[in-house]
């Protein structure tokens, strides 16, 4: 029932939750990021239900996030990948973690993420302007894009127009 | 029940998701950002049952993402504000927004985000270096941070540790 609601809301955040905004759906991203590639391997790593598990990797599969590629032998006859899709979320895994890390872990970060080639700690995500300065909220305006419908015009659009 | 698998997994996005990684919660989020502050305006623009964002817009005040005060009028004794702690999840939702943008609205966005004194629009969200090199998946390498438990250690820490 919440899937259909959010059909009708045009905006992405709302079609990427679809996808991607339920919690084990969002593990299983971050596992791959891990470079967990085995079914068994998602299942013990989450601690996920066999069912729950198929669920959501056929979900991702289907949206283009992961993909499933046969592999030989016996026993986990696939393995499961990032597509290029499937990468492109790595802004949104590192902005979640790290704001965890701020806010939810109280500045213990769990996991620190290094730079491979510097060892050094990577940055904070940041929104910023196309020169690199940092954005606040209050830095923002939101304005109709090309894929905007009547609400969003009639919510967003210059009262001028 | 999902809830208290997570509570074991120390991991920072596990954490966060419990708090705003749940459709409705980040689209309050969402709104909350656009402007929005009274509850008949969140149920209004997205078409949410009352109970389920009362019990959504609790959980994002009881968790410090949110903060309810009360306004002079009938009617709508109380506003909803974000916190600095649900300011800070700008990057989250902005680069899942720019995600969404290009992969699941197919470069389409419903809305643009513009630097309010530019007038231009603003970057996409990057994982960086220090520098603000920008860095893939396969650039970055996980390794215990300070507040990591024995199951992270031994899963990301060094093997000659």
């Amino acid at each position: 029932m919440r899937h259909s609601e959010f059909t009708s809301q045009v905006c992405s955040v709302a079609r990427s939750l679809e996808i991607i905004g339920e919690w084990w759906t969002l593990l299983i991203v971050r596992e791959a990021f891990f470079g967990t590639e085995r079914f068994s391997d998602f299942e013990a790593n989450l601690g996920i239900a066999k069912n729950v598990l198929t669920d959501r990797l056929n979900t991702l599969v289907d949206a283009g996030v992961m993909r499933r590629t046969p592999v030989p032998g016996r026993g986990n006859p696939v393995s499961y990948s990032l597509t290029n899709q499937g990468r492109d979320l790595l802004p949104v895994l590192v902005a979640l973690m790290q704001w965890g890390d701020r806010w939810v872990n109280g500045g213990k970060a769990p996991v620190r993420l290094l730079e491979r080639t510097s060892g050094k700690e990577i940055a904070s995500v940041r929104v910023t302007n196309s020169d690199g300065t940092k954005l606040g909220a209050r830095d923002v305006v939101i304005v109709p894009g090309p894929g905007a419908d009547a609400a969003i015009k009639n919510r967003f659009g210059r009262k001028d127009d």
